[in-house]
């Protein structure tokens, strides 16, 4: 398999997008990823998507991208899984560069989640879980993460503190990205006071409902050398699933997928995560974070919530984690988010990230990206 | 890239099938064709699906599947293109082989169409259509391809006949497939008497909402072999998209995406269509069979349909098309539908279609699935 860079990256701003329509937000982050790549033309095109039928009636997302990019008749495919779609179109368009069948390929995601009401969206997220055994029955996502949320506390000492500095921690970082959907200060205090959604996860716990996409170009590194753009080599990537449902896993306050995904994709880049200089990570809730940390090996189960409380995972720490404000600050448009992703590791591997956000140390990096509970995890490492 | 064959193959019956769930229908046909390469490990596993959310209220579609199949932590994928996503989850599939990334990997394809009302059922397969400018002004899948109908009528002289002629004969085949849905023969008066839905297009000129799951198991050629597994080799796979939209295309009469990906399938596999003996095509409805013929270049423009009356597309015919009864006969659970078709060409190269449906000339044929009007296809071509 040949080696894969990443050579132009491109996302619209994350938030409540009135004005600007599904396919116009993918078109935008895609036209400004191959304008950053200097690439007139692809080969081939994946789009992650979560729910195009339940957010705005429109399946066949490939075709409808392709068309309105105005590449047709190049080969588009949508993928899914639930919020790791991004993630999972990225891997497609590696393996498609990687393989040798296509020189040029665009990887995007995009989600527009407000041109229905907040009930209609929660029903649509619900539909990551499993239909017939948690949403039919009421479970909702803060629900269900509540139900981790509180496994973890109770077996690992986890506190609502330690919770919401991820939530502070983020959104110090998303103030300085200027495609975040919140930049605003908050205070451990404010997490802790904000109303209580699913006991013991507050507002300020649970990342938004968001619009937006994000896009980026690979070729094989052979290509970007005679291209002369600057490079970011994919050197791993791993993909795993679990059992979908909570109530099928062995333990509640652990996430098996990510951890065999990123031991997949560690093994692929030959290295250790202890190798890794910082990582963007899916923080859909503050819990997510702490899990996560957990299951890729960055701390010990129960020594993610004192070390976030401790800096660690700051900008300044050591072992930054989600520089750009994460899916809590940054937003959660479901489809895009594992694309965004390498938007930020990209710029930060650059040396280009905005607004003194650029970490001192980023030569090699890990994206975790998410879908629903944590049935599915893609996990991929980039390197300068 | 390395060669890939086909050593299982599976599927469910197609038809309502009140009894079976969304989640039971693919393990059935997942289940089916690991039995049937002998392999009880994959590594990996694509899902082709057009529309969980809508029809079933269930996304994260790999997760649950790989779940229920009980593989986890394989790696699986979703992946949607309309109608056309089968024939994407195989092409996915194909890839990872061919990339040397994964040596056994399954596709599947699966759909639960009866689980909500027709009207629902017509808005989910809008969905394929372009949202904005077609199916939210009322435009039904029926009606587009009733347009494509009238203009291929009034530019290439196609008859009502003709079309029936389509219907006509793939009840003739799939009355021979124990897995179909319909297996009535019907004559070219009942097609022509039937209720009228979108002029031309009667009811019998369209095809069924269905149920139903389909899976192979795709291996590489040098594995096949030591597994010592009855091979049917993938030589060429082709994809292409077209403006999703009728309105856009510069003829309404032509299927400009079947024509690129056919071409780029058959490159690869080194033949012309000349070279192949047989082929299953999208026949959505009566008039997509002809178009798609002469799309594959099989037919000149406008000579599809008196061949087909010809009977030169029957089984005993100059090249039979649809000999499994195609979608109008065999059903067209619509994630599936690209995986069936692979189903039913591995049959007959193998020489193992039941009850007198076998060809009598089977070593190389050619699989083309399409999504919405035509804004997207995938065409394999597969050889003994």
């Amino acid at each position: 398999m040949r080696d894969v860079a990443v050579i132009g990256i491109g996302m619209t701003r994350f938030g409540e997008l009135w004005e600007t329509s599904f396919r116009d937000l993918f078109v935008e982050a895609a036209r400004a990823a191959m304008l950053d790549a200097g690439v007139e033309r692809i080969d081939s095109m994946y789009v992650g998507c979560m729910s195009g039928g339940l957010f705005v009636g429109q399946e066949h997302i490939g075709s409808l991208m392709a068309d309105y990019l105005g590449v047709t008749p190049t080969a588009a495919t949508r993928v899914e899984s639930a919020c790791a779609s991004g993630g999972c179109a990225l891997r497609q368009a590696w393996m498609e560069v990687a393989s040798g069948l296509s020189d040029v390929v665009l990887a995007g995601g995009v989600e527009k989640m407000t041109d229905i009401d907040l009930n209609q969206a929660t029903y649509a997220l619900g539909t990551a879980a499993d239909a017939e055994y948690e949403s039919f029955h009421g479970a909702t996502f803060p629900g269900l993460y509540a139900m981790m949320a509180r496994a973890h506390m109770e077996r690992w000492g986890t506190t609502s503190e330690m919770l919401a500095a991820v939530a502070v921690k983020n959104h110090e970082n998303g103030l300085l990205n200027p495609m975040a959907q919140y930049r605003t200060r908050i205070t451990r205090e404010a997490v802790l006071q904000s109303t209580m959604i699913a006991d013991p996860l507050h507002v300020l716990d649970c990342s938004p409902v968001s619009d937006g996409a994000a896009a980026v170009v690979l070729v094989s590194v052979e290509l970007a050398r005679k291209l002369g753009r600057p490079a970011v080599r994919i050197t791993g990537s791993g993909q795993a699933s679990d059992r979908i449902a909570l109530h099928s896993r062995s333990d509640l306050a652990s996430l098996e997928s990510t951890r065999v995904a990123a031991e997949r994709a560690l093994a692929m880049a030959g290295v250790r995560i202890a190798d890794i200089d910082f990582a963007e990570v899916h923080d859909c809730f503050t819990i997510a974070e702490l899990m996560v940390l957990e299951a890729l090996g960055v701390y010990p189960h129960g020594q993610a919530g004192p070390a976030t409380l401790a800096g660690e995972t700051g900008r300044a720490g050591r072992f930054p984690v989600n520089p750009s404000g994460g899916l809590k600050s940054k937003g959660h448009p479901v489809g895009a988010t594992g694309v965004a992703q390498i938007v930020e590791i990209v710029k930060q591997l650059r040396g280009e990230a905005e607004n003194g956000r650029q970490l001192a140390r980023a030569r090699r990096a890990l994206a975790q990206n998410m879908g629903g509970t944590g049935g599915s995890t893609v996990v991929h490492i980039l390197e300068a």
